[in-house]
Protein backbone atom coordinates (compact mmCIF):
# COMPACT_ATOMS: atom_id res chain seq x y z
CA UNK A 1 0.00 0.00 0.00
CA UNK A 2 1.14 3.38 -0.99
CA UNK A 3 1.12 5.73 2.26
CA UNK A 4 1.65 9.64 2.43
CA UNK A 5 5.54 10.60 3.87
CA UNK A 6 5.62 11.67 7.18
CA UNK A 7 6.66 15.35 7.37
CA UNK A 8 8.68 16.58 10.32
CA UNK A 9 7.20 19.99 10.21
CA UNK A 10 3.70 18.96 11.60
CA UNK A 11 2.47 20.97 14.67
CA UNK A 12 2.62 18.02 16.48
CA UNK A 13 6.37 16.86 15.74
CA UNK A 14 7.10 20.72 16.88
CA UNK A 15 5.05 20.49 20.31
CA UNK A 16 6.85 16.81 20.75
CA UNK A 17 10.35 18.71 20.30
CA UNK A 18 8.93 21.53 22.81
CA UNK A 19 8.79 24.15 20.33
CA UNK A 20 5.31 24.74 20.63
CA UNK A 21 4.03 24.90 23.86
CA UNK A 22 1.05 22.64 24.98
CA UNK A 23 -1.19 22.08 27.60
CA UNK A 24 0.29 18.45 28.34
CA UNK A 25 -1.88 15.85 30.14
CA UNK A 26 -0.10 12.90 29.99
CA UNK A 27 3.51 11.51 28.97
CA UNK A 28 4.64 7.39 28.73
CA UNK A 29 7.53 6.16 26.66
CA UNK A 30 5.77 6.01 23.74
CA UNK A 31 3.04 8.43 23.81
CA UNK A 32 1.81 11.98 24.43
CA UNK A 33 -0.97 13.99 25.53
CA UNK A 34 -2.66 17.15 25.61
CA UNK A 35 -5.52 19.03 24.94
CA UNK A 36 -7.13 20.27 21.59
CA UNK A 37 -6.95 23.54 21.24
CA UNK A 38 -9.73 24.36 18.81
CA UNK A 39 -12.02 21.64 21.04
CA UNK A 40 -15.25 20.55 19.64
CA UNK A 41 -16.42 20.19 23.21
CA UNK A 42 -15.14 20.91 26.61
CA UNK A 43 -12.36 18.96 27.77
CA UNK A 44 -11.23 17.82 24.18
CA UNK A 45 -8.15 16.26 24.12
CA UNK A 46 -5.84 14.65 22.29
CA UNK A 47 -3.29 11.19 22.40
CA UNK A 48 -0.39 10.66 20.10
CA UNK A 49 2.97 8.59 19.43
CA UNK A 50 6.25 9.97 20.26
CA UNK A 51 7.11 7.89 17.14
CA UNK A 52 6.78 9.70 13.86
CA UNK A 53 3.63 7.95 12.23
CA UNK A 54 1.46 10.05 9.92
CA UNK A 55 -1.98 7.96 10.78
CA UNK A 56 -3.45 4.55 11.29
CA UNK A 57 -2.33 3.49 7.70
CA UNK A 58 1.27 3.43 8.24
CA UNK A 59 1.86 2.76 12.76
CA UNK A 60 3.15 -0.23 13.31
CA UNK A 61 0.88 -2.55 16.06
CA UNK A 62 3.27 -1.69 19.71
CA UNK A 63 3.05 2.33 18.84
CA UNK A 64 -0.61 1.72 17.75
CA UNK A 65 -1.42 0.02 20.93
CA UNK A 66 0.51 2.53 22.88
CA UNK A 67 -1.29 5.20 21.53
CA UNK A 68 -4.59 3.72 21.82
CA UNK A 69 -3.42 2.75 25.84
CA UNK A 70 -3.31 6.52 26.53
CA UNK A 71 -6.65 7.28 24.73
CA UNK A 72 -8.43 4.62 26.87
CA UNK A 73 -6.77 7.01 29.92
CA UNK A 74 -8.17 9.87 28.37
CA UNK A 75 -11.46 8.66 27.99
CA UNK A 76 -11.65 7.24 31.52
CA UNK A 77 -10.10 10.63 33.26
CA UNK A 78 -12.42 13.07 31.20
CA UNK A 79 -15.53 11.37 31.82
CA UNK A 80 -14.89 11.44 35.72
CA UNK A 81 -13.29 15.01 35.23
CA UNK A 82 -16.07 16.46 33.49
CA UNK A 83 -19.01 13.87 35.09
CA UNK A 84 -19.77 13.28 31.26
CA UNK A 85 -22.26 11.37 30.09
CA UNK A 86 -20.77 9.59 27.41
CA UNK A 87 -17.23 10.65 25.43
CA UNK A 88 -16.43 10.66 21.90
CA UNK A 89 -13.38 8.82 20.06
CA UNK A 90 -12.34 9.71 16.96
CA UNK A 91 -9.14 8.88 14.52
CA UNK A 92 -8.95 10.57 11.12
CA UNK A 93 -6.90 9.34 8.13
CA UNK A 94 -5.91 11.27 5.43
CA UNK A 95 -7.94 15.04 3.97
CA UNK A 96 -10.85 13.68 3.04
CA UNK A 97 -11.65 12.40 6.82
CA UNK A 98 -10.77 15.01 8.21
CA UNK A 99 -7.41 14.49 9.45
CA UNK A 100 -5.37 18.05 9.53
CA UNK A 101 -2.43 17.45 11.18
CA UNK A 102 -0.76 14.53 10.13
CA UNK A 103 0.80 12.92 12.67
CA UNK A 104 -1.10 10.21 14.21
CA UNK A 105 -3.77 11.13 16.84
CA UNK A 106 -6.85 9.97 18.88
CA UNK A 107 -9.39 12.86 19.85
CA UNK A 108 -11.32 12.22 23.58
CA UNK A 109 -13.86 14.28 23.38
CA UNK A 110 -16.41 14.17 27.24
CA UNK A 111 -19.98 14.21 25.59
CA UNK A 112 -23.39 15.59 27.43
CA UNK A 113 -26.86 14.76 26.93
CA UNK A 114 -28.61 17.50 24.23
CA UNK A 115 -25.15 19.19 23.41
CA UNK A 116 -23.60 18.07 19.56
CA UNK A 117 -20.32 18.56 18.68
CA UNK A 118 -18.88 21.72 17.56
CA UNK A 119 -17.51 22.11 14.31
CA UNK A 120 -13.46 21.87 14.00
CA UNK A 121 -13.89 26.48 13.22
CA UNK A 122 -10.16 26.93 13.49
CA UNK A 123 -11.02 29.15 16.34
CA UNK A 124 -8.81 29.04 19.35
CA UNK A 125 -10.09 28.35 23.02
CA UNK A 126 -9.53 30.88 25.38
CA UNK A 127 -6.07 29.62 27.24
CA UNK A 128 -7.00 30.21 30.67
CA UNK A 129 -10.09 27.54 30.16
CA UNK A 130 -7.85 25.11 28.18
CA UNK A 131 -5.48 25.15 31.81
CA UNK A 132 -8.30 24.80 33.40
CA UNK A 133 -9.95 22.12 31.63
CA UNK A 134 -6.40 20.53 31.65
CA UNK A 135 -5.67 20.67 35.17
CA UNK A 136 -9.29 18.90 35.55
CA UNK A 137 -8.47 16.13 33.48
CA UNK A 138 -4.74 15.37 34.96
CA UNK A 139 -6.18 14.91 38.36
CA UNK A 140 -8.78 12.48 37.22
CA UNK A 141 -5.86 10.99 35.33
CA UNK A 142 -3.82 10.76 39.09
CA UNK A 143 -7.12 9.35 40.70
CA UNK A 144 -7.17 6.30 38.17
CA UNK A 145 -3.62 5.65 38.80
CA UNK B 1 -15.65 3.93 38.18
CA UNK B 2 -19.33 3.06 37.68
CA UNK B 3 -19.85 1.61 34.34
CA UNK B 4 -22.87 0.52 33.12
CA UNK B 5 -23.53 -3.23 32.64
CA UNK B 6 -22.72 -5.47 29.59
CA UNK B 7 -26.30 -6.47 28.47
CA UNK B 8 -26.04 -10.19 26.60
CA UNK B 9 -29.19 -9.40 24.27
CA UNK B 10 -27.51 -6.60 22.61
CA UNK B 11 -27.24 -6.68 18.16
CA UNK B 12 -23.68 -7.34 18.10
CA UNK B 13 -23.79 -10.16 20.80
CA UNK B 14 -26.71 -11.71 19.06
CA UNK B 15 -24.33 -11.79 15.72
CA UNK B 16 -21.65 -13.07 17.72
CA UNK B 17 -23.90 -16.35 18.76
CA UNK B 18 -25.17 -16.91 15.17
CA UNK B 19 -28.60 -15.92 15.99
CA UNK B 20 -28.79 -12.55 13.46
CA UNK B 21 -27.01 -13.21 10.34
CA UNK B 22 -24.12 -10.33 8.97
CA UNK B 23 -22.05 -9.97 6.25
CA UNK B 24 -18.73 -11.23 7.91
CA UNK B 25 -15.45 -9.81 7.00
CA UNK B 26 -13.09 -11.16 9.05
CA UNK B 27 -12.45 -13.16 12.08
CA UNK B 28 -9.40 -14.21 14.70
CA UNK B 29 -9.32 -15.59 18.11
CA UNK B 30 -10.45 -11.91 19.70
CA UNK B 31 -12.39 -10.28 17.54
CA UNK B 32 -14.99 -10.08 14.42
CA UNK B 33 -15.84 -7.79 11.65
CA UNK B 34 -18.63 -7.06 9.50
CA UNK B 35 -20.63 -5.08 7.85
CA UNK B 36 -22.60 -1.68 9.17
CA UNK B 37 -26.28 -2.28 8.13
CA UNK B 38 -27.30 1.24 8.39
CA UNK B 39 -24.00 2.57 6.81
CA UNK B 40 -22.50 6.25 6.91
CA UNK B 41 -20.91 5.87 3.83
CA UNK B 42 -20.05 3.34 1.24
CA UNK B 43 -18.24 0.55 3.18
CA UNK B 44 -18.45 1.45 6.14
CA UNK B 45 -17.82 -1.78 8.73
CA UNK B 46 -17.20 -2.31 11.86
CA UNK B 47 -14.89 -4.51 14.40
CA UNK B 48 -15.49 -5.93 17.59
CA UNK B 49 -14.67 -8.05 20.89
CA UNK B 50 -15.67 -11.23 21.06
CA UNK B 51 -15.23 -10.96 24.34
CA UNK B 52 -18.52 -9.28 26.09
CA UNK B 53 -17.73 -5.66 26.84
CA UNK B 54 -19.61 -2.26 26.66
CA UNK B 55 -17.14 0.29 25.19
CA UNK B 56 -13.81 1.19 25.94
CA UNK B 57 -14.47 2.39 29.70
CA UNK B 58 -14.56 -1.20 30.46
CA UNK B 59 -12.98 -3.05 28.16
CA UNK B 60 -9.54 -5.02 29.17
CA UNK B 61 -6.40 -3.74 27.36
CA UNK B 62 -5.42 -6.96 25.71
CA UNK B 63 -9.27 -7.26 24.03
CA UNK B 64 -8.92 -3.35 23.02
CA UNK B 65 -5.09 -3.99 21.27
CA UNK B 66 -6.68 -7.12 19.40
CA UNK B 67 -9.93 -4.84 18.54
CA UNK B 68 -7.72 -1.99 17.47
CA UNK B 69 -5.35 -4.37 15.22
CA UNK B 70 -8.51 -5.39 13.42
CA UNK B 71 -9.73 -1.98 12.78
CA UNK B 72 -6.02 -1.00 11.69
CA UNK B 73 -6.59 -3.89 8.88
CA UNK B 74 -10.28 -2.92 8.07
CA UNK B 75 -8.87 0.89 7.74
CA UNK B 76 -6.31 -0.29 5.10
CA UNK B 77 -8.54 -2.81 3.49
CA UNK B 78 -11.35 -0.65 2.63
CA UNK B 79 -9.16 2.49 1.31
CA UNK B 80 -7.60 -0.41 -0.96
CA UNK B 81 -10.99 -1.98 -1.91
CA UNK B 82 -12.81 1.35 -2.51
CA UNK B 83 -9.94 3.46 -3.78
CA UNK B 84 -10.53 5.91 -1.05
CA UNK B 85 -9.16 9.20 -0.33
CA UNK B 86 -9.43 8.33 3.20
CA UNK B 87 -10.74 6.76 6.31
CA UNK B 88 -12.80 7.61 9.34
CA UNK B 89 -12.51 5.82 12.47
CA UNK B 90 -14.47 6.06 15.21
CA UNK B 91 -15.62 3.79 18.65
CA UNK B 92 -18.52 5.93 20.29
CA UNK B 93 -19.49 5.80 24.42
CA UNK B 94 -22.55 5.74 25.69
CA UNK B 95 -25.84 7.18 24.26
CA UNK B 96 -24.79 10.89 24.82
CA UNK B 97 -21.78 9.88 22.21
CA UNK B 98 -24.10 8.12 20.01
CA UNK B 99 -23.36 4.29 21.05
CA UNK B 100 -26.53 3.11 20.49
CA UNK B 101 -25.41 -1.24 20.90
CA UNK B 102 -23.36 -1.72 24.15
CA UNK B 103 -21.06 -3.83 22.50
CA UNK B 104 -17.75 -2.15 22.24
CA UNK B 105 -16.94 -1.30 18.40
CA UNK B 106 -15.05 0.28 16.04
CA UNK B 107 -16.44 2.19 13.38
CA UNK B 108 -14.74 2.06 9.89
CA UNK B 109 -15.42 4.40 7.34
CA UNK B 110 -14.20 4.72 3.38
CA UNK B 111 -13.89 8.57 2.67
CA UNK B 112 -13.73 10.25 -0.77
CA UNK B 113 -13.55 14.04 -1.69
CA UNK B 114 -16.35 15.70 -1.18
CA UNK B 115 -18.46 13.69 0.06
CA UNK B 116 -19.55 13.66 4.05
CA UNK B 117 -20.96 11.39 6.52
CA UNK B 118 -24.49 10.57 6.15
CA UNK B 119 -26.41 10.73 9.54
CA UNK B 120 -27.10 7.39 10.73
CA UNK B 121 -30.78 6.96 9.74
CA UNK B 122 -31.98 4.25 10.93
CA UNK B 123 -32.43 2.81 7.32
CA UNK B 124 -31.33 -0.54 6.60
CA UNK B 125 -29.03 -0.61 3.44
CA UNK B 126 -30.14 -3.09 0.42
CA UNK B 127 -28.43 -6.39 1.08
CA UNK B 128 -27.14 -6.85 -2.18
CA UNK B 129 -24.70 -3.58 -2.18
CA UNK B 130 -23.83 -4.58 1.46
CA UNK B 131 -22.59 -8.28 0.15
CA UNK B 132 -20.66 -6.74 -3.15
CA UNK B 133 -18.87 -4.20 -0.68
CA UNK B 134 -18.04 -6.61 1.98
CA UNK B 135 -16.68 -9.28 -0.68
CA UNK B 136 -14.69 -6.34 -2.16
CA UNK B 137 -13.23 -5.57 1.22
CA UNK B 138 -12.73 -9.50 2.12
CA UNK B 139 -10.61 -9.43 -1.33
CA UNK B 140 -8.59 -6.13 0.24
CA UNK B 141 -8.03 -8.00 3.18
CA UNK B 142 -6.97 -11.19 2.09
CA UNK B 143 -4.45 -9.07 -0.44
CA UNK B 144 -2.91 -7.19 2.62
CA UNK B 145 -2.43 -10.71 4.11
Amino acid sequence: MMNQPYDNNNVFAKILRGEIPAHKLYEDADTYAFMDVMPQGKGHCLAITKAPYRNMLDVEPAHLFAVVATTQKLARAVKKAFDADGVTVMQFNEPASGQTVFHLHFHVIPRFEGIPLKAHTGQMEDQTILAANAEKIRQALEQEG
